[in-house]
């Protein structure tokens, strides 16, 4: 790698801390850059930047946001009395590009998980009670993970919000759409017949 | 993909313009920014953009370098008679990294190709003849690739030197090292027998 001037290298280097590039790929990339016009890598340069500096958390939601409030919390043509709980940003954009739902989101940062010392304090489940305390949400759309943690979750969260006076639903989970049923697993197979709809 | 906020997307334009990096991977990559240390996205931003201040061609060979003559042109262990002719700086590099080579290279920045109108003129050949007859060369070394144009580049640069007191070879092609000689292709192969030397 050192028979590169050390300006190429130390892209090289810094190309290859990204996840999923090998070494070979950011020399690809940095050769690239090399080429390329100077206001291409003066782009990619301040938006790195730009990143960093605006995105925060959205006051309502705690999405990602670079305004206070984002732009679903504050779209009035959404829905507010729905709303769905999600682990993570991307699951909320994974919601959106699906499309369909509209209501607004309430993003957890995490799930519970006692072995890595996260419990309801860690993530915000205090901000989503505060939320439906203080009026106008219907109806929680419990849309954590299925993994262990984000079952668990959405049985704590579940628990909490019983008292209050909210709807409380969770994502189905069951055979995915084309998938064949001899390779679906058990525990899905299972959950989709417990939890199987009227037609 | 517009369901993030404008600083996220901007990134992830930039980053999927890079080569080989679709969309999926550019939202990973834009992600991962976004979790990491300031420090981090700092150091990529500012690589970027010392890359594009820094390199230019050494004055000597036309390598890749951050300085006027580079490191291997500036090396007074390195056997200056021998100047070993690649196309571009990768090829430099593959060589370098291969190990063995003990002299200076000279770069020319492309292969004569008449069809895409790159003429004599269009490379670096002008600047190889005058660095011979400058004197000090003793052995050019023509490593431009087997490709048509390689084959015609090296022929053409044999050509123009062989009125100059200059030893002229060309790198060897045939059977790779650990090759199966029945998967090889017959035009290398043929190659290989024409060039067969005496153990």
């Amino acid at each position: 790698m050192n028979h590169y001037p050390a300006s190429i290298l130390r892209l090289i280097t810094h190309f290859s801390r990204l996840p999923g590039i090998g070494e070979k790929t950011a020399e690809r990339l940095a050769m690239h850059v090399l080429r390329a016009p100077r206001k291409e890598a003066e782009g990619l340069s301040s938006a790195l930047l730009d990143l960093k500096d605006k995105v925060r958390l959205c006051a309502e939601c705690f999405g990602l946001s670079d305004t206070e409030i984002c732009r679903i919390c504050g779209d009035p043509g959404r829905e507010a009395g729905l709303v769905c709980v999600v682990e993570q940003p991307a699951e909320m954009v994974a919601i959106e590009r699906a499309g369909g739902f509209r209501g607004k989101y309430h993003i957890l940062q995490g799930t519970l998980s006692p072995m890595n010392g996260i419990g309801p304090d860690e993530i915000r489940i205090k901000e989503l009670l505060e939320r439906v305390e203080s009026g106008g949400v219907t109806e929680i759309v419990l849309a954590t993970g299925t993994s262990v943690e984000g079952e668990a979750t959405a049985s704590y969260i579940a628990e909490c919000l019983k008292p209050l006076p909210v709807k409380i639903t969770r994502i189905a989970s069951g055979v995915p759409i084309g998938g064949d049923l001899k390779f679906v697993d058990g525990m899905t197979l299972k959950r989709a017949m417990e939890t199987r709809h009227v037609l």
